[in-house]
């Protein structure tokens, strides 16, 4: 059986990626990050949407990115803002998809894993640069040249199944597959029991996506 | 004054990078790694050697690489080889430089810092395919890529002073800057002294270095 790590926020994105590659036949294995991030709802999530889908194993590896600051979701100083701006937001967290993707690639490479999934997405975002097409396939070199596999001419490719759809086709793809999008949590600030505030540049852009694909909206709101 | 982050593990080589990078007049701010490593001296060994030669700040930033395991620097069911074979050897780290050059581009972001130092270097080398210069220039293209920074046009740089120096090039090259190698650990098995034991791949390639330079060799070996 064809292994693949697939990187497992607990959101919306990276469940319905799981689902994509489990629907593909591979034994997956999932790996998500504390790294000081505000809002660890989103870690109970990653492990109830782990278990839904089912993984082989569901590492998370703990670091200490709020040691180099400068990001709304791990450094207190910086509020999460609650409204859309045209530029790239506070919530970016400096260097994030490249440090996961270089933790992913490290994992696939002592499992054999052919392959790493990550559920970036180009459409419907917050505007990171690193969830761009020409960031990946950057990345993609890295991943041809760092590790001992591809030495051996064995590269372990990063997959990115999400990265032209939008929100609704995600949401469509997702329930088409049987994701349980009750069990993830998008929001940069949920609270502690995982409900969302509804107002936050993540929040908006998940409502969106189920209003695009005309299903019901399973996210659980807490009182404003 | 132009800011730099210097990755800074202990050894030889990063301490000579170090000493590069402050006399070109940089600002410089030394990023080491807790990696549940079995030869934590070599942070002792960052701290002293990023006290001599000036810093701004050093940061150690501690995470789980162990967890993933697979490499006989960090699983204790692997051990350290005391001697070098024509493979990539058991001491590689799976994806370490690519996760150490991630944060310390997240730093640098953080820090409006223009550049990373990596001591890297491929001709005296253990042979990890991440000490590559194609591997760095990969890398480059996912800083030109990843960042805030770059999107705005001012991508940070990726500099490695050393990669086409031989180990006594480093050693004469350290020795004029006023480096004391006497500070640095390089064994993988250095015991909690900072004592190294003289037989491992990076034992063997620092004493060729001082042998090559000419230079009295200042590290502490451990009776065996």
């Amino acid at each position: 059986m064809t292994k693949a790590v697939v990187l497992l926020s607990g959101g919306m994105d990276s469940a319905t990626c799981l689902a994509i590659a489990r629907a593909e036949g591979l034994e997956c294995f999932a790996l998500s990050f504390d790294y000081g991030q505000k809002h660890d709802a989103e870690l109970a999530a990653a492990a109830a949407v782990a278990a839904a889908i089912g993984v082989s194993a569901h590492r998370v590896l703990r670091m200490d990115l709020g040691a180099i600051g400068g990001s709304a979701l791990t450094d207190d100083s910086i509020s999460v803002p609650e409204s859309a701006g045209d530029d790239i937001p506070v919530t970016y967290v400096p260097a994030r998809n490249t440090v996961f993707l270089a933790f992913a690639l490290g994992w696939a490479e002592v499992l054999d894993a052919d392959m790493v999934f990550v559920g970036v997405n180009a459409v419907d975002y917050s505007g990171y640069p690193d969830c761009r097409p020409e960031y990946i396939a950057a990345f993609q070199r890295v991943a041809d040249l760092a590790t001992k596999r591809s030495v051996e001419g064995r590269p372990i490719r990063i997959r990115t199944p999400l990265i032209d759809l939008s929100k609704g086709e995600i949401v469509r793809r997702g329930i088409d597959l049987g994701v349980d999008y009750a069990l993830t949590v998008s929001c940069y600030q949920a609270d502690g029991d995982g409900r969302a505030c509804g107002v936050c540049d993540a929040c908006r852009l998940r409502r969106a996506g189920f209003e695009e694909a005309a299903c019901a909206d399973p996210t659980r709101y807490r009182p404003r």
